[in-house]
């Protein structure tokens, strides 16, 4: 097998940040050195068949987001990334891990829906990916496949207090499928938003006209997340079922979840970059030519962009410092304008939700350690190493140590990242692109003051100095453990 | 230099566990490597001086105990550790750092404190030892020496919001002296018990008649360490100074951090084991023959103990997974009975405050991993890797990575320890001992269900298999940076 | 018009007491004045019909208990007070004005179930009473009836989270009948226990064999008391509808409470005597010769009885202290053990739910005066002029001054009342009493410092010196006008 | 003794407003009657000496104001307003009652202190007056006089955690009196400021140059009152003795106050109406061609005006509907601008501190019930009804009541009252006036929407359609008694 020396470097953990040289022997990381190329006489960087250098560089534990949705069925279209075109563009953007969502939906076995996700997947991803499952049909069978998910290696799933009729879950049905988390150690994932006072809220607006994207974050007041959140957290309180909150955007919510985590409860929230960039007036001043108003539906996703007057990104770069938010996934969920969000032309309802990230999360993430929000470690923390944690993967994944998958990324602090389209509409070269599945990005002219160089997966360098040179099946699934984080 | 290869063990960081083999080269860690002994077709075992055998058990960062008081001068007498017996116990209970409080009081020059205390230590400690500067008398002239304890390696000096006219600060002391800390990066340790008010409930006591040793812990009412730590956050937050409160033993003290912290503050706080076990109740039921109800002084410490019925314990604990508090050191600060407890006999006031603990605190925050209260890797970031973050040592102290110092603790968790004084009253062998220079002791009779096997300092074995092999002069000073747990 | 005048008494209100006597001119309050029966020379005590001696008695405003069910339908009987049987139970404990809650469910006309009411009071009360509408099917037809119920003199309507099949409202029915609220000004009731995850839990509970009354207080978890709490002042946050909470008994939903009143919402809350005095335990501990554990049935009612050893009863009178319970209402909803209670012997959950007490409401908060807990003029206030301002009613009801209402309790501090059944089992005489229609009574055995001596009802003394006077009809329905807490 | 009629109007208490006329018989309320001036067929309008109509206004008991100054000494020179002017400039603004502050300092005789107030008021009032003490000077002489304070008529003395060297305490003094209180049922009053943080920070600034009056305003850091507002809340908590905290200015200190509450303490606090309506901007923005920037002395009183960007004025008209904050008095504190503000140019810390409102609270606060922030029954409350039975008055003030003192004030909400200098600095008149011996006003130009038409202290009319018809000595010392809000 080959191995692999990564010299010169500041390897960076959750906890500090060490000049070593890292061994990689085939998929595996077999050692970390104090910097020399040398160990007791011996001359590693002699006997290894590649040298990297990454002198003046970080060397991090390959990024981890947990939270990616690839060709998920949603509003009559499916997620415009692949697990090809989505993986890829992940390593490309330093993540070497996906945990996506295999989706069961009433009526439909779990075991089939995570066979289907098994296809879908196989064979196709640049880098390791995960499952966790979606419950979209909590009954009778569906509790009683819950704990073989175990053995399967997905050890975390999925219910939705919002979207009735689609995903939605009623707190009966949370209720018994919590009870089967505490017994068995699953971790309960939740959408915590009232779906059912949304839905009248948005039809209320659609009644009075107000169809455009802007009040997709109107109808999904901060007040529904906060209340779900703290309904999701009491359940998790009643069933001592461990708890974890995604894309939480709104400051209550995040108020809730320090509340209950005071408390002692096994609680947990992940926020996206989206939450803490973007914001409800970006989608109310979009206005383009070629979409007029429309152009807000870019940026329609859920939970939604929050309003910058309420102070909710202030707030949420705060809890990540005080750890009150755990972790930051990407929440990719990719469409197209063309085909795709268009089918919500006159109807905010049917804009199909989300935002594609995966590409960018890494480097979104990095800028908060140039501009002083975060430290250098809690990047790591917050990318890679809680993730894994989070998600049972630790060991394999999350960190650079002895035994360790070889899921590295060397990072330049000296270089810089322009986020874009790489055309403008005019089909002139924008000098910034992106690789995901999109004809549009909600991060176009975003500047970032790093850049990932080298990302190797397993072992393999997949992205080099500006080139993909990894493959379609590069990828494995990821069996994972029981999360980490539960006492 | 010798070489030594700890192999077989597992060795835990504060976020992960990793079957590895560890490389020592002198006194330094070169490398964390999968075990087998062989690298790259290299045979490592072969080529080391010294192998030794970790199979079994669990390799650690050694322990840092970030708070003692070797050789103290309190209250007419002085503590009874010397830096010589102090250290040489902390070693034997696995721990491979303390950081002193060199002592400066009014009208002394702080240079002159810190000198002594270099004097005190330097060619006696049995491991590596770091000083924070006590500042007793804070007026123009210690406020001008703070900034000069950087470039001496001292990042952080207490000051008490108790004991008037002995080490007491007042709010507009403590706010000059804070103003320094925010300008430097020092850090600011606070002694946080309303001392005036605590005062004058003790000598309402004492004009009561109430002059035993468990009115110590009643005159010092819960409520006035909670008061005390709300005051210093705010001085905090007014100054932008971080504050890291020690020994905090109320719960409604823990609040007012959670509440701080939860707010985005840079405040941190350190428990002792005596807070996690023993109770203000223990003094009351304590009365032996030989000391009737003055037996009750070998608790007697400041904060005190906290009443078994108020929940205390419990909460102290919870906090301890909820990172609300982050650290736990020791306070050790002995005093035997003999001639120096006693001093107290007929007045509580006269006891000198203190438990001797330096040397079990590994063992005791262990036996919270056995009964579930805290996971192994909270351990070990409890007693070592959070001590050499936020004072400033990380890097070479608090984790095993290559550039470290080569401080290990190999620990068999299916060992055992009995920790008692070695000698009952009438002579006879208890089966059971301890190390410090105490005549009696605060945790005689607690039992753990693991062992301290070997411990490392800077690469040389200091205690094997139960017989101490160091020297006095083992441990140099160690000159520490900034606090990393500030942004 | 007849005219009386109460002479020698101290007057109490809300805000203190006052030595005055009150005139009574017809059915209302003509004057109140310094005792001595002369006004600018002209005697008054020769003028007047009737005087009544208050010397060394309280003079205060008749009770006013907003929260009863007589005839309620529930779970296929009904309450076994009849509006005749329940007034003159009221008169008797010194309660003259009563709120009664008018039924409407799934598929009637809100119209239908008010008028009915109309015709099970019309004639026969004893004292005056007034509707709170009950919605327990809102749809569009509800809807559209709520605003017109304020013309009717109903200014206020109950929703319920519980009884999913029954009275049950889901959060998008509240939704849509806040906003109702918040558009017109009715007050939002709401009775706040999540029951689709209760009926779960007491499901699980009967599979598991536990049926006897006991666990009825189990399968109604406190935190999903708590949970609906907040999810109602949510969204009464979203809506702005202010919001009454009916029967809490849990601490942590006062705590709710508390928080959302901080934060400056219309939020109020209303406990009951039971939950000051009757614990779950009691329920545990009941087992007779006739009854088994089935005894417990007499104290089933939801909100459920709490455990005693969690606090609850402490906080609750501290939240009468504090105004975060800003009333005390009986819900007072009777049935007896004999063919009523037993329907749920092998199932608690066909027990009929409910307590009687709208006899004892004065006497037992009358006792927390005695016991320290309130004080004489919090007492008045939370029993009757907070009420009676929460309502719509003040002016006339809940106060004593001229054109009010002569609704009058003479209230006699050195008197004393025994509550009881009147007969034993065995037929043998207690020498206590009660006058509800019921064959038992949860409050058995109280002994009350004080008694009910004199009660006027608008004018008209109905129970005097231990004899009721009155007739059916003296009561009037009352049109209730919007909150006067509201701003 | 003359008898006067007052009818026709509106008689608003702190639970509700009634039509009802009411007689006044020599100096007491002799009864509240139905509207019409007959009783029982007796003509009371053809009884009495005097007839008032109130037609279309309201009728409310005089205001109390419970913190003034009047000749206070402070800073080397005295409050402008002597009890004869301010007693007077109370009347003209509908005020009955002030309770003003006697003095004792370190060295000085409690009694002696007391004894010198009585001189400079007796004789002198236009309307009753009570005194608070202050303690300035708490040793075991003062300590051993406080409790024959409540045989004087003295229920409430005042600490100062601000002004070391002149009035304040420190906590082990604090501590002392409160275990009095504690033992004797006065009512601790506290200026909670941390003036030893304070001064140090004023001094900063005036050796930075920064000397203006808006300086005084940074200096007094809203930290320093947070954090002595919990310092006195956990003093109270440990000795049981209630805290009544005086001239609340930031929303941080509503905020301990809220949390002590609803934890069940007694404890209460007072704002001032500059705390609604003035802002630390206001000084900044002052500059006069008269006075510079000087001008923003005019504002210069301890607490300060707080910043209108940190939200503390909706927060506190906020905290008055939540009934966190009970009362609202003036901390009135007069000193002119010539020889006396003036003190403090080039060195703000001179400037005497004070602002003079004792004229305008009533209407001041009335134009909150106009603006919809507080209710009328709320004006009346925390005007008048909650400081009679804070300071031990209900019962003879505070109410109109039978047998309560004839305080009365009719007030039109239909006129209108400027309030201003009477001239401009050109000797023009302005058009609005006041009446305080102030040469500036600090409520120059606010509008209110209603009028003081007449004001009778104890029966005597003393402001009549805009005529002053009192005379010096019309007001009596008010012997108080313990407060009535403590259980």
């Amino acid at each position: 097998m080959a191995t692999t020396l990564l010299t010169g470097g500041t390897v960076v953990s959750a906890t500090g940040r060490t000049a070593a040289d890292v061994l990689l022997d085939g998929e595996s990381i077999a050692a970390v050195l104090a910097p020399g190329s040398t160990l007791l006489g011996h001359d590693l960087a002699a006997s290894v068949d590649t040298v990297i250098d990454a002198t003046g560089k970080y060397v991090i534990p390959g990024g981890i987001d947990a939270h990616t949705h690839m060709q998920l069925p949603f509003g009559g279209t499916s997620a415009s990334d692949t697990f090809e075109t989505g993986t890829r563009a992940a390593a490309w953007g330093g993540t070497t891990t996906i945990v996506d969502f295999a989706v069961q939906r009433t009526g439909e076995r779990v075991q089939d829906g995570l066979a289907h996700w098994h296809e879908l997947a196989a064979g196709n991803c640049a880098i390791d990916y995960g499952f966790h499952q979606i419950v979209g049909g909590v009954d009778a069978d569906s509790l009683a496949a819950l704990p073989g998910l175990i053995d399967e290696g997905i050890s975390s799933f999925k219910m939705f207090m919002a979207y009735p009729g689609v995903f939605y879950a009623d707190d009966a049905q949370i209720l018994r499928a919590m009870q089967v988390a505490a017994d068995t150690g699953l971790l309960t994932m939740m959408h915590a938003e009232n779906g059912p006072v949304i839905d009248v809220l948005a039809e209320q607006l659609i009644e009075k006209g107000k169809t455009s994207p802007y009040f997709h974050g109107v109808a999904r007041a901060w007040q529904m997340e906060e209340e779900a959140t703290h309904r999701a957290i009491m359940l998790s309180h009643l069933t001592g079922a461990p708890l974890y909150v995604v894309h939480v955007s709104a400051k209550q919510a995040v108020e809730q979840l320090a509340w209950a985590r005071d408390n002692g409860q096994n609680v947990f929230g992940e926020t996206c970059p989206q939450y803490l960039y973007l914001s409800l007036e970006d989608q109310l001043g979009a206005s383009s030519e070629e979409w007029g108003d429309f152009e807000g539906a870019k940026w329609v996703c859920s939970t939604p962009l929050r309003s910058k007057h309420e102070g909710h990104q202030h707030h949420m770069w705060q809890a990540l410092r005080t750890n009150d938010i755990q972790m930051v996934s990407t929440d990719h969920c990719p469409f197209c304008m063309k085909d795709q969000k268009t089918l919500g032309q006159g109807d905010f309802r049917a804009i199909p939700n989300g935002i594609g990230s995966v590409e960018h999360r890494m480097d979104l993430m990095y800028q908060g350690v140039v501009t002083g929000q975060i430290t250098l470690e809690r990047w790591v923390e917050l990318t890679s190493t809680t993730p894994a944690r989070m998600f049972g993967m630790y060991g394999k994944k999350g960190v650079i140590a002895p035994g360790a998958d070889a899921d590295i990324v060397v990072y330049d602090p000296a270089g810089h990242t322009s986020i874009g389209l790489g055309t403008r509409p005019d089909g002139s070269p924008t000098g910034r692109s992106h690789h995901m599945n999109m004809d549009h990005s909600a991060w176009e002219g975003y500047e970032i003051d790093g850049h990932v160089d080298t990302v190797i997966s397993r072992g393999k360098v997949v992205v080099d100095d500006g080139a993909y040179v990894g493959a379609p099946g590069d990828g494995r699934f990821v069996k994972r453990g029981l999360s980490q984080y539960l006492i």
